[in-house]
């Protein structure tokens, strides 16, 4: 049976992560609230429902058969060592699932550099207040988890391409999309980052020219970086460090 | 051999959710910084290596032996099994972790109200945002994540005092710590908040009660909150909903 995404349309936002890693496994999925006869009020039925038992928080999630899945790690988690995309050893498992959670973080505070105020305000009501959280992210923030994740390749014992172990794992995919949206969001903090970030700018080239990945980015269903999403292009957040 | 806890002196902050749990188990533990012949140092030498594989981004960190577990939500996934604090179904532990999940982003947002700007700079610094962040998280986002739990306890088919299934898990123990900590920071927000969420408000008792937790907190090794953790009491950010 098919893997069930369930995530907002029109956004590539965190159900990118899941996406990546369903691609580049050439797992069986249907990406529901995009499916003609589907849609986001089936979503939205399950999430509010009232008598379900495991009811997420928000989306993303997973459905596969009954088992439901929600938060982007958790998900990745689940579905590593169901296709092919967990590290082998457990050690190098606890590992992986750390990094994730570390996305997790940066994902987030991407997230509050156009919204530090309220998700529930337009970024028009706190253009100022993103101003001056943009400027600690690029000044601060974002070299401290870049030179973080460089440091973890590095670091490395396998001393190959990954981060985790000696071949690819769900933890290379996400990081290969983070760096897609920061150079989408902030080209001029992102400028020579390959230079400051060797490793890290080697793993994204390797992901991007993988053979399912290339196919997925050149197809329809790999969506368009949008200001409805996580990483945002707009000109006066795109700060020079 | 004892499980050693790496996380910052003198605050609870993120490392409360993993003592509370070894703390229930009656777990063999080290809280290494605050252990006297040992510190703060050892910690950041371990985060700064260049050599280690498993580098932390943050603490709290685990040791288990070789074992190295950095997360909040990963470290209880990992201790859950071990110290018998993991629902018995499979089904039941990827709820659970979705659920801590969704607690470590309740957390990053109760920290974001003093912090909403730079984390890099003082709250003084950046009151006025903390204000208008705080004003949203009491009025929208913390009626968002209390009403989802209290559902979420409502739908549990096992209808009894838990979040997950029919006994106490790790969830529970880190909801407790929740609202011990937004009591503190948001006495006006959460004043009468166990007639709008009263299975949340039983299980935070039950908790307290239990006898484990219960000496635990009595003893000296529970810190009290204060205004360099996530929980701070700030009157200015007391705001009545």
């Amino acid at each position: 049976m098919a893997f069930e995404l369930y995530y907002w349309d029109g956004i590539q936002g965190r159900g990118e992560f899941i996406r990546l890693a369903l691609e580049h496994a050439g797992a069986d999925y249907v990406d529901v609230t995009r499916e003609p006869d589907r849609g986001t009020d089936e979503m939205m039925e399950f999430i509010n429902s009232s008598s379900e038992a495991h009811i997420p928080f928000a989306p993303p999630f997973l459905k596969d058969g009954r088992q439901i899945v929600s938060h982007v790690a958790n998900i990745l988690l689940y579905l590593g060592q169901r296709i092919d995309l967990a590290p082998q050893d457990e050690d190098a498992r606890w590992f992986a699932n750390g990094l994730q959670l570390t996305i997790t973080d940066f994902v987030a505070e991407v997230h509050d550099t156009h919204h530090p105020i309220a998700t529930s305000k337009y970024y028009e009501e706190q253009k100022e207040e993103a101003k001056a959280r943009t400027s600690e992210f690029v000044m601060n923030r974002l070299p401290k988890f870049l030179g973080y994740f460089e440091r973890v390749l590095q670091q490395n014992p396998a001393q190959g391409d990954y981060l985790v172990g000696d071949r690819l794992s769900y933890v290379d995919l996400s990081m290969f999309q983070m760096i897609e949206g920061l150079t989408y969001a902030f080209p001029k903090a992102m400028k020579h980052h390959d230079s400051r970030y060797p490793g890290i700018a080697r793993l994204h080239d390797l992901v991007k020219n993988g053979p399912a990945i290339a196919a997925y980015l050149a197809s329809k269903r790999r969506l368009a970086f949008n200001e409805s999403g996580i990483f945002r292009r707009y000109p006066e957040l795109d700060i020079a460090p």
